[in-house]
């Protein structure tokens, strides 16, 4: 066994020998970043090692480090097996990673008549004339005489009854009874939407009695560890019930952490929680219950389940009521889950007249197409480009990040936090190849300009950052001197292959899915972007690249969390829980990899072309 | 802390000083004898220790004990607080306590159609043009398209599905699916019929194809260490939460004992029990979900739930299929439980011609009396004494215990077990006090004879066996030169009341019950005894001693195990579980100590007279 120590925050465990000091992180309960599931493939869990500590012989991902770094003593978390006690200390660029808002004021549209029911009943005391089972009395004060027996409310039900003088307030949701407690608690009425995305999880504490947002909190989705996309998870899970089991734990706990800070910063306990709505993609639906998404991952992508699942809070270890319900909103597909059902609950799409699109950028990219009577959806491997993985300057929208570029004589930069930048993000990222792809800076086929007559076209400030690099032409945003930590910040031609392959598969789908509804481009009658990234692309940016079909630009309208606001509708209003079910039920899922002309239009789609 | 060693088995624990030997005893999970739950009233607890270990100037018990027993070091367990460590004896009579049979091979007359149902499935493997999702694929292949979502069985059904190449056996019971296993295992289904006595509790291991009985097994239910009848069980659950969990806990884990070994004997895997119907009284339902029966002590006798309950296995940790169904079986009221309710279904009550009286002695009393489409029920307090307790030298049906009992010029004795008597059973008892009544050993009013002009009468065997004993007269019923133990066993004066108070009770119960259905002696066509008990009595003494109405001796049938053969009913047929519901609600519940004519009925039947 092995010690090992983390800063700052001087976390310590013990691990066996040979352990990976990424495995250890995670044991530790510390959050690396690492998109690449510990394949040493993304360069993103760089952790400072005490000096002398390690085998100086040894590549600790060597590529990834500069040479000042490697002389700091920085290494790859992943590629470092513990044999002796260590002192690591992490980076500290994390804290921030959630600077961007939640969506806590962003209003929703929605009748509140949540499924969660509030009664105060005043129930007559029994007698020797009167034997009714305590049970029976407050079953027969309830609206539903259906009302079903819950031994674990029960089993102290005496006590509550005869406590409060038999005036108790009885929590339901249909025929469910989720807890009875003394005296007029109708006030107070919680739940949660949970929006587990691949990569943040974001939670929303709601009001059930106003329909309010009290106050929200999101997290890195602390399975990241295993990798920045789905495929990753799937893996990790497939190796066999205890991995499962730890993925569970993983977004259960983190969950579970948020919950408590809600809880503490509102002054409201727990067991006033009565419900959560969770939405996710397929795969984090199924991790989230702890069901095995081995089938998810290679074709033909079967999920476990489809439909809506309602599970009691304490089988899951979720903490709120530990009988209040856990539901999470139905799927649609192996990709287009209940993140995207709740897109098209928080859109109306059902509601909207003509044809509507709406895509949502995350991880992976789900598209949904309504109109005339019918939803159409497809999802892409976008991949996580947009989110800053396999990108190799790419970040989270943290402090640090570039996220909007401008090219004209020299680069201008506007970077999160108005800091030095460090990174680059999604929305910096298309910006930065739609004004490369603009100012000429890379060819129509996104290849990074290098013959001498095209590059004497640019002005010679651009000119200069234009370079060779270690596997091919780079492009240079930042220069070191005004980066935050003194490296340049590039962007290399492999980072313009990733996103290309991303927006391409985006907009090929976009077009099957057109092209399946019988329309064109002129029927179009509006283009939705969910997702917090939705809020912070340049829409022109993103019509350049050829990220979108080619709308007026004043069609495209971003949506803020969807998925979130989805959940959101969907725990304030049984109608939304079930439009819910009823929308996943009517859409109709395109596999895109079974058509045979997706290729076609994803060869089309990857030039830079408006 | 001190650490306690008992004999035989050399079980050790470690408690802290000042606990009594018998909790001592409960926490080593020893059972011992103990009626009154620790009060030190029934004398049974003795356990011998080590000498010199305790203040010979304390009183352990001593009116319960002979000279020979204080000198040789027995003590009552309730009754010594260890102080220091300590090496206890305890007497080894309890081993063959289940001699009797537990009805395995009693006939049930039911069509064999259980809500417990296998199917097996040959289903089509998923591919990319059929992306159905596993969950989805199987129920569409059930008979039930509405079956319910359950979690634990998604979690893991693409490894079974896949490894049995979608050849699989769906196990299902109404809209649940309890399993799903791989390759065609209908041949093989089990459940279990519980029978939750307050005395004992016994299990029947039932082949759900055949309906037959695979084996069945008994043990005293292990919280009869907190007192033999209902009463002391509430009273010491009701002290909290704890307590609560702690009654729970002992009787699953009984039942899981008794499992394991039913499991092994038979070689059937827990797994392959998808079902167990549970009976018992209104307060051993409760204590077995684990629900408060503290207002089932005091009038109004309010129980928390009197419907049927169901429960996943895994949540009360009953070691069957973790998803199988505990089915309680629905009570009546609070001291009319599902046992009874089994008694009806096993009777086919509301099938029978005319009047059927029928009446349950176990550790209470409970009477049916059902005819005219109405069924009305009533309890007494019997109290545990046709039991053994409450009796000087009372005891189970265990080998030694005499179970008949005929008085002529002396006495003679029948003595289960064939062996030297050391006490006496319920049917012995009832023997017993019938002959004395019969031959002029007690007066009609139950007291022993004791007028010199009146003792003469009486053969002078049996004159010198009436003695003056401690609390009074006595009557030797086995002479110590006889006995297995070498003392005297006898009848006191108070064993004769506790035997009138409760055949009073019955009588008295039985009487208001024919006058609410309005019926005469002479309107009575029947008359059952179930329970074990019922088996073994002697019918003549049963009317002699006026524990029933003076039927004509050929009208009454013992049915045995009536309450274990409702609960395999059950378990057996869909409707006879439908039958117990309605049975339950159609019972018209009379309670006694509200009747202002029953305290007359009741003095009415203390005489001994026919």
């Amino acid at each position: 066994m092995a010690k090992v120590t983390f800063f700052p925050g001087k976390k310590t465990v013990e691990i066996s020998e040979g352990t990976t000091l990424l495995e250890t992180a995670i044991a530790a309960g510390i959050q690396l970043e690492s998109t690449c599931g510990g394949r040493g493939t993304c360069g993103k869990c760089k952790v400072q090692v005490e000096p002398g500590k390690l085998d100086s012989h040894k590549d600790y991902g060597n590529k990834f480090l500069s040479e000042s770094e490697k002389e700091e003593g920085w290494v790859l978390a992943c590629k470092v097996q513990v044999q002796e006690d260590l002192t690591v200390q992490v980076k500290d660029q994390q804290k921030d990673a959630h600077r961007r808002k939640t969506g806590l004021d962003q209003s929703i549209d929605v009748e509140v008549n949540p499924s969660v029911e509030k009664h105060f009943l005043q129930l007559s005391r029994p007698t020797v004339a009167d034997q009714t089972p305590d049970w029976d009395r407050l079953v027969a004060a309830l609206p539903n005489q259906a009302t079903l027996f819950n031994r674990r409310i029960a089993v102290n039900l005496p006590n509550v009854f005869r406590d409060a003088n038999f005036q108790v307030t009885a929590t339901v949701a249909g025929d469910s009874l989720l807890a009875v407690e003394g005296g007029d608690t109708t006030q107070r009425s919680y739940g949660l939407a949970i929006d587990i995305g691949t990569t943040t999880t974001v939670v929303y504490l709601m009001d059930l009695n106003s329909g309010k947002a009290v106050d929200s909190d999101a997290v890195t989705n602390p399975q990241r560890v295993f990798g920045a996309d789905v495929l990753s998870r799937i893996t990790y899970a497939s190796k066999g019930p205890e991995q499962l089991k730890q993925l569970q734990t993983l977004v259960i706990e983190g969950l579970n952490k948020i919950i408590e800070g809600l809880c503490k910063n509102n002054q409201i306990r727990r067991e006033e929680i009565y419900q959560a709505v969770v939405v996710g993609n397929t795969t984090m639906s199924h991790l989230f219950l702890g069901i095995d998404p081995t089938c998810l991952g290679p074709a033909p992508f079967i999920p476990v389940f489809r439909q809506s699942v309602q599970v009691e809070a304490l089988e899951l270890g979720l903490n709120i009521l530990e009988t209040g319900h856990v539901v999470v909103v139905p799927n649609v597909a192996g990709y287009v889950g209940a993140d995207t059902v709740a897109v098209m609950i928080a859109a109306k799409v059902d509601q909207l007249p003509g044809y509507t699109l709406a895509v949502d950028i995350g991880t992976n990219g789900e598209i949904i197409l309504a109109g005339g009577k019918r939803i159409l959806t497809c999802s892409t491997a976008a991949g996580p480009a947009f989110e800053g993985a396999e990108i190799k300057y790419g970040m989270r929208a943290a402090d640090g990040a570039i996220e909007r570029v401008k090219i004209t004589d020299d680069v201008e930069l506007a970077v999160i936090g108005n800091t030095k930048p460090i990174g680059i993000c999604g929305s910096g990222l298309i910006d930065a190849i739609a004004q490369m792809a603009e100012a000429g800076v890379i060819y129509e086929s996104g290849r990074i300009v290098n013959v001498p007559e095209d590059l004497a076209k640019l002005p010679p400030k651009i000119q200069e950052r234009i370079r060779q690099g270690e596997g091919g032409f780079e492009f240079v945003i930042a220069w070191g001197k005004d980066s935050g930590s003194g490296e340049d910040v590039v962007l290399t031609q492999k980072d313009i292959r990733e996103l290309q392959l991303a927006k391409g598969a985006i907009l090929a789908g976009i077009k099957i899915l057109m092209k399946e509804m019988g329309i064109g481009l002129e029927h179009l009658d509006r283009v939705l972007l969910a997702g917090a990234f939705g809020n912070y692309i340049s829409k022109e940016s993103a019509l350049q690249i050829g990220l979108l079909p080619d709308v007026p630009v004043e069609q495209i309208k971003a949506i803020g969390n969807a998925a979130g606001n989805g959940a959101k509708m969907v725990l304030l209003s049984k109608e939304e829980r079930k439009k819910a079910v009823a929308l996943a039920g009517l859409s109709e899922h395109l596999e895109l990899s079974t058509r045979s002309d997706f290729q076609d239009e994803f060869i089309d789609a990857l030039a830079f072309e408006r």
